[in-house]
């Protein structure tokens, strides 16, 4: 009997839909492969669910996404939705989406890929075999606390406030996700925070030391967010395994990304309690590109490779897909914000197809 | 007559005491060089204050700085303070200190010294003139804002809260510093907020986008924090004067301060509305290293040339002892944290002896 999933697929905005259109083809071969049955369901978020809908994470698309077995996400917002009011903004769904889908807990891989080392600003010594994983906290902390909003104090000026908030509850699921992840890795886990400064960080320490009693195999340290800031760009082999708070992770998964020398080259996954995830490219929409057929599906691709390996247990799909976009690198084939001499520029479409026939090889 | 400036020296703990020796030395030289009359008072803070006087800023320590013309820092903190109530931590001193003299804006230079551009884990072509001044607010933001402590919530369970707030007041001076400074230098301006999540920010943005009209000679451009930690890693030549709130700051200019390859050569300056100022290193107190003379202690003494500049308006003094630096590294002197080959190793003591010849024979 073939293996039925339901994947919910959110092109989104920008080259959104060029991307995805690439990793569904890429699915669709695998599935024939594996023995594998996907049902799509495609639903509309960010600007484009603005647009047609005049919110941007619609109840039916929050439905599909709850009634399938994975979601993958491309990209959403562009300037054209920049100065709508905050609860319209196309990052408003996203937040909304992984709150609506309890996805407390974000995985950000960065890995140098051999074949594109060169293209790091930071010496080849420097980055050769960083693989680091960052596990962000995704539903907490101050891009959620309450109060929130713009006030006008007693003397008439507007202050404008966030909280920055952790119960022990959602430090203590985060950290058990962080635990496990060094774990199936190289059992070193760092866990950044603001300790010495912030009450909430405190919290944050005292949990996840008290944790590490469960895990005794795995090698605890604490780094203060700005060392770590530092430390990703001064010495970045040193991190295996990160976990942090929202805004922290946010911050250092962007930055560890980029001594990769291309976040068009990373997936993420974003996972709840119940197993269900989000997977997505870490890039944005790029509005400036969009519909020109330039955009690099990789990283979407590569987002495909965590929702079969993450979410649907099925590594030797996601094997597949991750040893085909290796051999096209190792073909030479490169879009424009991977290229370099000697390489066979190509854009999203024609990348496609040259993946399909790596896949159909192996 | 003989200009007489009072000046109070915290050498706090760790390295502290020996990298102020050198950079008072080097004041003493260029004052009799300059004509001028410094009146030293040594106070207590830190780690040093609390085993004296059991907490971290006495009330004489921030007495002494009031009653001074400019305040020199050195450093402050220790393993053996870090478990102590966070009120007696070495950092809470620090922190009481900006806040008791209302130093609301941190510079923080970080270029690159042709001398030390091997230093750099980036690149040359990456790196070479990079020359960015972070402006970072520093009494405001969530590392001071209220409510903040860890509660007990209505289910029992603690929950650490820290509150990230701006007043549109305390928005607008340190906007305005950066907008000054920015004139200084190549009159391009970027902000730093997270205006796509954080009503703070919202309200960040929306004042220093109004105050730009007062600036039409500065470039003012907005960039996300997460984006921002990406863009110095990939293209740090793009940034001149940054400005952003406290927490951001922080992690952003040690970042970028990492992009120079030491911290250990980075000065800073804390300045407030009267003018006095507390000048420091970027650097920690490094207790591993402390009493060994191993320390580099440039960065105290550029701190000194910022005090110069900055505090006390004597742009050649200040000439001085920075030219005095890039001599001595031109001459192949380097501390352990700067050490190449074919240079000439040096410990702290003999770093300042050769610093007094470069400015004696300037
Ligand atoms: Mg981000
Ligand atoms: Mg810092």
């Amino acid at each position: 009997m073939t293996q039925t999933y339901r994947i919910t697929l959110l092109p989104g905005d920008g080259i959104g839909p060029e991307i995805m259109a690439v990793a569904v083809e890429v699915l669709e071969v695998v599935a024939k492969q594996e023995g594998l049955n996907f049902e799509f369901t495609t639903a509309l978020i960010g600007g484009a669910a603005i647009e047609a809908t005049g919110e941007p994470l619609p109840a039916e698309t929050l439905d599909a996404c709850r009634q399938s077995d994975g979601v993958l996400l491309a990209a959403i917002g562009g300037y054209q939705w920049d100065n709508l009011p905050r609860h319209l903004r196309p990052e408003t769904g996203l937040l909304g989406l992984r709150a609506g889908l309890g996805l407390f807990a974000n995985l950000r891989p960065a890995a140098i890929l051999p074949q594109l080392i060169d293209a790091s600003t930071l010496k080849r010594e420097v980055v050769e075999g960083v693989d680091i994983m960052v596990v962000r906290e995704l539903t907490g902390g101050v891009y959620f606390g309450e109060p929130k909003g713009i006030f006008t104090t007693e003397t008439g000026e507007k202050r404008g406030v966030n909280t920055m908030a952790y119960t022990e509850s959602e430090i203590d699921r985060i950290a058990k996700v962080g635990f496990e992840t060094a774990q199936k890795r190289t059992k070193k886990l760092c866990s950044v925070d603001k300790a010495n400064v912030l009450e909430v960080s405190q919290l944050w320490r005292d949990r996840v030391t008290a944790m590490a009693n469960d895990y005794p195999d795995v090698e605890l340290t604490h780094m203060y967010v700005d060392n770590a800031a530092m430390q990703l760009v001064r010495a970045p082999k040193q991190f295996d395994t990160i976990v942090t708070s929202n805004l922290f992770g946010d911050i250092l998964s962007d930055a560890a990304a980029m001594l990769t020398g291309s976040i068009g080259m990373l997936p993420s996954a974003s996972l709840g309690a119940t197993g269900l995830g989000v997977f997505e490219p870490v890039h944005g929409s790029a509005p400036d590109i969009a519909g020109q057929d330039k955009a690099n599906p990789l990283a979407q691709v590569l987002s495909t490779a965590m929702l079969l390996r993450y979410g649907l247990h099925q590594p030797h799909a996601a094997d597949r897909i991750e040893s085909a976009v290796l051999k096209v690198l190792d073909l030479g084939y490169r879009t424009g914000d991977i290229m370099s001499a000697d390489m066979t520029a190509v854009g999203c479409r024609e990348m496609g197809r040259v993946l399909i026939e790596a896949l159909a090889g192996s």
